[in-house]
């Protein structure tokens, strides 16, 4: 039997509030320990990990942060060095920043780095991550495909993810940038999957009994192909339209919860 | 018991293909009649009259029709005046050219050319109309609201439409301009109604029985929330974000059906 994960996920959806109320970034200090927290920024996704990097230090420092550490990870010899594991052995979060999903995984699958990740995951840390490092968390993850396009098979990619969130598909700036065709696809090849499409300045916290709950100024749309009962994902010729039917959708804004398990939304009435 | 409509509809999602194979077009051509057939161009909608109506004659010329006229509405005077219900009154076709859907019902509402317009459909014309054109189709119509945007209540707004078609609100340019957070809108405040948006280049054609064939080359999406078993809407606040669960998707692209009396897609397996 798997051990029950002691670790929190919070997935945001890119463009976090940084100058106003930051209700997202403040929760994530919040879930981290508050000022008492130990806060590792993991810059690996992006090409700018310096800017990045101080940008989120200087967040964090204003919520009154103590401890907040940047690891900028650019090889996977790096991502295998000894360098930084104290700091990820100590940390009560760790934060993945925006960039490149595959600059992640490729930098850090199979490394010791990862290794630490998911013990740290296991131990009770918060991991987080927004926009790249949104679609990492699940075992498959959207590497790219058409915004604001009908669903087409070959111009969606996937890729091995993170693999810390099961039986989801996660795609981030999904309402602002058109994504629910790209997301449909995804869940076509698979309805085992559950699409979970995040909003910007939008985010879902899960616990490790997979109910996650929404914050932020925006929705989270959840694609649920379970009860598919047609798709012609598989004879289709490349770009053609997919046909999907009996796709199930729930929309829920800030305060809202859903059951990964059960496929249920919780509603408090 | 109302008398049975005889015509058919052809609605159509904006920006058909005008100059490559014309799929949409040339099936219009073909639903009123081929070279024998009479296309009245409504060019009501739109503020460059001229040019648009121009450009619709010079492509059904090209497909080889006789009988072209445009009429050029831009007044209720004008829509009340009996000057082009000859033509009309021999139209096997009544096109709607893009541009505002409120320059269409506030120009034709109530006045003789709608009259002469239903007249036309129930006795067996072809009502087509594109972008606009498409949104009038319905009893009551999406006027405007946010592109690539999460629900939200009070960013939508509706009028009423021409009402031919029952039980069903229409979008176009629909995935191509992320329209699904406009349409979700529009279902949750009345889920009586379906939500069909109709992508670029894409159309429906519907005869008497309500059913709907997609031709094109993206898709239609058809949300149901007829099942819906939460919203929020009636609670809002102006601009908070909408909640929904159980909204029924369907996506279909050319050659597949969907019945909008028993709400289901009609699949050739």
């Amino acid at each position: 039997m798997e051990e029950k994960v002691k670790g929190k996920l919070m997935i945001i959806g890119g463009a976090e509030d940084k100058e106003g109320e930051c209700v997202i970034l403040r929760k994530l200090v919040e879930l981290a320990g508050g000022q008492e927290g130990h806060i590792v920024i993991l810059t690996v996704a992006t090409e700018y990990p310096q800017s990045i990097g101080e940008e989120y230090t200087q967040i964090f420092d204003r919520f009154g942060v103590r401890d907040i550490s940047v690891i900028h990870i650019d090889s996977r010899h790096h991502a295998n060095n000894d360098g930084f594991i104290d700091k990820m052995d100590v940390a009560t979060c760790i934060f993945f920043t925006g960039g490149d999903q595959l600059r992640i995984t490729s930098l850090l699958g199979g490394t010791k780095a990862e290794e630490k990740l998911k013990e740290a995951y296991h131990r009770g840390v918060v991991i987080a991550g927004t926009s790249a490092g949104a679609s990492v968390m699940s075992e498959t993850m959207i590497t790219s495909g058409n915004d604001d396009d009908a669903p087409k098979k070959c111009t969606l990619k996937m890729a091995p993810g993170l693999g810390l969130l099961k039986d989801v598909v996660i795609d981030q700036h999904f309402a602002q940038r058109g994504r629910i065709g790209r997301l449909l696809t995804a869940i076509a090849q698979n309805p085992h999957m559950l699409g979970v499409g995040i909003d910007e300045d939008t985010a879902i916290i899960i616990d490790g009994d997979a109910v996650f709950e929404v914050i932020g100024s925006h929705a989270v749309t959840i694609l649920d192909g379970k009860n598919l009962d047609f798709t012609n994902v598989s004879e289709l010729k490349p770009d053609e339209i997919l046909a999907l039917t009996n796709v199930v959708m729930h929309v829920l804004p800030a305060g809202y919860r859903y059951d990964i398990k059960s496929r249920r939304p919780v509603i408090r009435r």
